[in-house]
């Protein structure tokens, strides 16, 4: 959770909130890509940077060589021999995936005694090595100005989808084009897929999870939010699907690990994969997010987690598959929760309608930046069409949530799209797509309870019935017979039907589905296809207006980035692209601070500060050998005088987002830290406008990593793996 | 709520807490008596107090003269008419009492134009004038030690209400004998009572009550609990009931009010009431209490508040009359999760047997303090009785809540005790209880319904009959027909009865029932009634026993409280009573803290602090024209540099408890600096143990009264009566 990419939850808001979570301003904030960093030298120098910036600048070289991504957290290379340090919480999938009752990981950690011992993380675990990143905007954008928005928006896509096949005719490379400032700029990044990918060490869940739910978003921490993988590969050094023959990764580069790490006040930076923000939103897009779309979910999301603890009750098979769905639920609803209270704050409208009265006023001081106008103008206009359809279209995307029915219409579409040539096909249904597409599939087993499904889907079709005629959808109407006069006491029958006749709650079923032709699923008599199918042109149309509003955006929105890079640079700030997982560079100090009135985060938690939280009961039972270290005074040589204990985590004013889990944490050598792994409760409002005084990231202490490897959990020979420096 | 005395909610526990909640250790901590602070006069001198220290120790000079009781809260003159000054929550009963549908003065606040619109503050309101004191140890004491425990305990009980009978011969005079030390020391305390009280300001529930249950017991505190009573006499100057005649009442003295207050570090003192404290307890009730009562009672009060909530929903006219209860309840339920919080984090538990066994050594050092070493074990010994029997009765006393059979259990007890002379009577049923025993019996009409006692009482017989057999009361189950086979299913049934036959839910007829004999009423076909009659023998052997306890620990504390004196003052320490009600004195400064790993509070928060929090809804909902003068920064003459504005709250390490509130902080001039009115939640365990980390005091400041009254509510008339000092 925390820092991890929201992206399965992301995904619950996709349509409605696609265009305002693709969108940026700036203080001491920035998430700089690297080749910015030149242009900031001076600023990293004066900030404390004793290595060379254009150093950062240098993505295959030292250190950004040794910085990867998992596919939604960050991480990083921290020996020869491919060791990657990250987050816990991005790595505890893996250890539950291996956990049985007799070997329980989760509770008791992992540690491989041998390389030998080390096992697969769980299915689709990857680590993304970046080999080359080359700016592809003019082959992207040539001559697309000019055409309708529709044909602009795809052409775009089909050059981006042309450009990556290119690029992946290289075995077990994964490339992605990747659109910077609203579509003004794209870079081809290419990235060595490791496939087999290992766990080598995780601590227990009461080390690594410490705090749990209670304490996620929050400061006070005293999380070991830190585990291991290691690649591997062929023994030709290509990627490869797990095999005994294949051997450790031997990353060009990897980081040093220190010993002795910060102080409060000292220079700190992090490396990873930030997903999105919307920094450079305009004030319609504000205006719907925090009046209408995030409190109307929110209401939604504590209503669901209400029927899904109602309908799979705790220690009931269903609540093992709902764990997840519902950990990521409150943290979502708490992240929600965070963003409505933080906006209302700082005074979010009001602020991001001064700046955008301060750009016009900027704009109208002279002639020649009209056009900036214009775009902007019409990009105004564009955000409030976004934002009525996105209220249009938030009850039909929830009436569309149910697991097999989302299945359904996955299958359908997939047929449809293998119509194409593979090259042609919509993103995400290429043959690039199908192993990911099938683990989806497959992983519904794990995750699906026919009764909570039925409670959810009745719970967002309560809501459905109650919308006017108008905002509803004529297609679900019709296919499910719901009418004017259809109540929320029908709604329980109406869905039955639909759970006793289907057959895609079988695994196989899916799976076999995936070949199947459009007129085969037009046939089917399952009633989630059936429905998949009536609503499919629906779904289609509504693509299609969300293509043409993205064409016109691709038009207007490289116009405001520049008017606003322009405005900004008059003012000393270097502007810089909202998030969109690709790898960028915060930068700061470890710094505390004063999030509310009366009260002050001080920037280091201590050994001592996981006793004085400790119940014994979970999140907050750290293991007894733990406590008994601690009760000890063992510090070893991991203490910081300043605070006089072993610092467990640590704050800084670094600039950070969901993805940005597991990101190394560097000091002014460029040497490991700590791992960014959450940002305070005030913070998480940053994704719209980053407030310097209440902003604080959260990192794991590199100290408290060694000290709980040495101490606790005996894990030596990792320590001794790492360049450990003092 | 907050530093109100939890009287109501005390009565909860009564029996089986009240030898618990009757019983004390020290640091920078101390509930000092008036008397004792010459003794301490060198390190109240060293702290910065810079008038006489004498001067403190005369309760009828200045300032103590100045300093009142409300019964359940603190006060204090602060014009020479009469004018007195308390929390807002102590005096909120009073504008609840006199607000309607057109005139809502909780929703708009109340403010006298002229001494004429000055209205009666709800009945039973007091202000209490101490006028003497007088020590009668030796009248209470003598002769006492050679008797059986029971005996010594009616003797003692008999020579009390003696002693106040013959105070109380001065008409409009109310008296009490106060035990101090468990019994070492009696004082006879004679107080001028003040029966017509009249409200003359309180801010609006959204100043007053900022923050409501969300804030309670919290730091960082923005509300501003404060409200101005009226004392009234005859013309005479004696005390008098209501009566358009009565003058404002012209006190002795009254205190001069800061409008420069404090900085943080400076010398504060407050000067209040506080109610009881448990810092000599024995480690048996301390484990009782934290091992057993308070989780056992915890998780009763989640469940009894879930029961009102379910049965008096929110808008319905139920929930009105239990609106005070429900906040009670939620109240005593915050502190109980922190003290048990609390009690872990400090290790209560641990500490206390550490003491006692350092006692222990003091005393086996010396021969002479055999004595001491043996009330010890016997008190130790007595300890483990009375928690065993706080175990048995705590079902009981549940069991006994329901209004209509605790109303019936009091007349019945009435009538009883109407058969004895009036002097021999229990405390609570002689000629001068009947005021407030006829209020209580016409206040049921105001809290009581039918519907929600009914689940009240269907949740504790639920638990009650889940005990073993042994556990049980014969006299109950006879009388309700409850056996070893009676299943929480046919409770409701059973219970239906009681509240279709009773008459006792008319206010008229239950009045009348004070008039009632004995036979009368064993004789009376109400159900409630009959089942006080079925229980009163029972009731009667619980109430000999716990007498029976008290006279042998009459005979064991005073010797085991000497032994703690002498052996604090060979430490150099000074032992103070636990808090009996009296009044107290605690000094100590302008703190913040650290009260948790990784935060710190700060002393002061501020005016903008308000703007942060509030959100437009209750209870952050502030007057818009409060938030105006804070957005115009319009501070007037009471920002305090520091801070950059003007303070709100602020924290000090004083020692409080409930009782404290609305108690008079002075400063080093004992000037009125602020009012003392909650603690904050890392601190509700200094009651069983003073830890000087994290116990810190919230006060309103007098600035942001004055600025308030200034700047928001126009009160200038009362600004100008007082007596303001720079």
């Amino acid at each position: 959770m925390n820092l991890t990419r929201l992206l399965p939850i992301n995904l619950l808001l996709a349509s409605s909130l696609a265009t305002s979570l693709a969108s940026p301003l700036a203080a001491k904030e920035g998430m700089f890509t690297p080749d910015q960093l030149q242009d900031i030298s001076g600023q990293l120098e004066e900030a404390g940077l004793e290595i060379d910036p254009e150093q950062l600048a240098d993505l295959t070289g030292f250190p950004m060589g040794a910085v990867v991504s998992l596919g939604g957290c960050s991480a990083s290379f921290v020996s020869p021999e491919g060791l990657v340090v990250t987050n816990h919480h991005c790595a505890r999938g893996s250890v539950q995936f291996n956990s049985t009752a007799e070997n329980n990981y989760l509770a008791d950690g992992f540690l491989a005694a041998t390389k030998a011992d080390e096992l697969p993380a769980a299915p689709g675990s990857r680590i993304y090595v970046t080999t080359e990143v080359t700016d592809v905007t003019e082959q992207v954008r040539a001559g697309t100005e000019s055409l309708a928005p529709l044909a602009r928006y795809e052409l775009v896509e089909q050059r981006r989808k042309d450009i990556i096949a290119g690029c992946e005719e290289a075995a077990g490379y994964r490339c992605q084009v990747a659109s910077f400032y609203g579509g003004a700029q794209y870079k081809l990044i290419k990235r060595l897929e490791v496939r087999d990918v290992r766990i080598v060490y995780a601590p227990a869940d009461s080390i690594g999870k410490y705090g749990g739910d209670i304490d996620n978003w929050q400061w006070p921490r005293h999380t070991g939010d830190f585990a291991f993988y290691r690649a591997y590969v062929a023994p030709d050094g290509s990627a490869a699907d797990f095999d005994e023959a294949n051997v450790p990764y031997e990353p060009e580069h990897h980081l040093k690990v220190s010993a002795s790490g910060l102080d409060d006040g000292d220079f700190v930076m992090a490396a990873g994969y930030p997903g999105s923000t919307s920094r450079y939103t305009l004030l319609a897009e504000v205006e719907n997010t925090f009046n209408w779309t995030y409190p109307t979910f929110q209401t939604l999301l504590t209503d669901w987690i209400a029927t899904i603890e109602e309908a799979a009750p705790e220690g009931s098979d269903a609540r093992v598959k709902y764990e997840s769905r519902l950990a990521g639920l409150n943290n979502f609803e708490k992240n929600l929760r965070g963003q409505i209270e933080g906006a209302r704050r700082v005074g979010l409208v009001e602020r991001r309608r001064a700046r955008e009265a301060a750009l016009a006023d900027w704009i109208a001081a002279d002639s020649d930046r009209a056009a900036y106008g214009e775009a902007i103008a019409q990009l105004a206009q564009l955000s409030e069409e976004s934002a009525a359809a996105a209220r249009t279209n938030f009850w039909y995307n929830n009436v569309s949530r149910p697991s097999l029915f989302s299945a359904a219409r996955r299958l359908y579409r997939l047929a449809k799209e293998r119509q194409k040539p593979n090259a042609e096909r919509e993103p995400g249904f290429q043959e690039r797509d199908m192993t990911f597409f099938r683990q989806g599939l497959q992983a519904l087993d794990r995750r699906y309870d026919p009764a909570v499904d039925k409670a959810e889907w009745v719970l967002f079709l309560t809501s459905y019935i109650q919308q006017p005629m108008g905002e509803r959808v004529a297609d679900i109407d019709q296919a499910m017979g719901l009418t004017s006069k259809t109540t929320a006491e029908e709604l329980p029958a109406i869905v039955d039907r639909f759970y006793a006749e289907t057959t895609l709650g079988d695994s196989e079923t899916r799976l076999a589905l995936m070949e199947a032709s459009p007129e085969a699923l037009e046939a089917s008599e399952d009633p989630f296809m059936q429905l998949a199918v009536a609503v499919y042109d629906y779904g289609f149309q509504l693509e299609t207006e969300r293509k043409t509003r993205s064409g016109r955006s691709l038009a207007l929105r490289p116009a405001y980035m520049e008017a606003i890079t322009a405005w900004q640079k008059e003012q000393g700030e270097l502007a810089y692209p909202d998030a969109n997982s690709t790898l960028r560079v915060t930068f700061g100090s470890v710094l505390g601070g004063s999030p509310r009135d009366g009260m002050a985060y001080l920037p280091f938690t201590t050994l001592e500060g996981i006793t004085d939280k400790d119940t014994g009961e979970d999140p907050f039972n750290s293991p007894p050998e733990l406590l008994e270290r601690i009760e000890a005074k063992d510090y070893g040589s991991y203490a910081l005088e300043s605070i006089g204990s072993v610092p467990v985590n640590f704050l800084s004013d670094l600039d950070s987002t969901g993805g940005n889990s597991g990101s190394a944490t560097l000091n002014s050598r460029a040497e490991l830290v700590g791992l960014l792994f959450d940002g305070t409760f005030e913070s998480v409002n940053s994704d719209w406008d980053f407030d310097p005084r209440t902003t604080r990231t959260i990192h794991v202490d590199t100290r408290y990593m060694l000290w709980v490897m040495d101490k606790v959990d005996g894990a030596e020979a990792l320590i001794e793996e790492m360049d450990i420096v003092e």
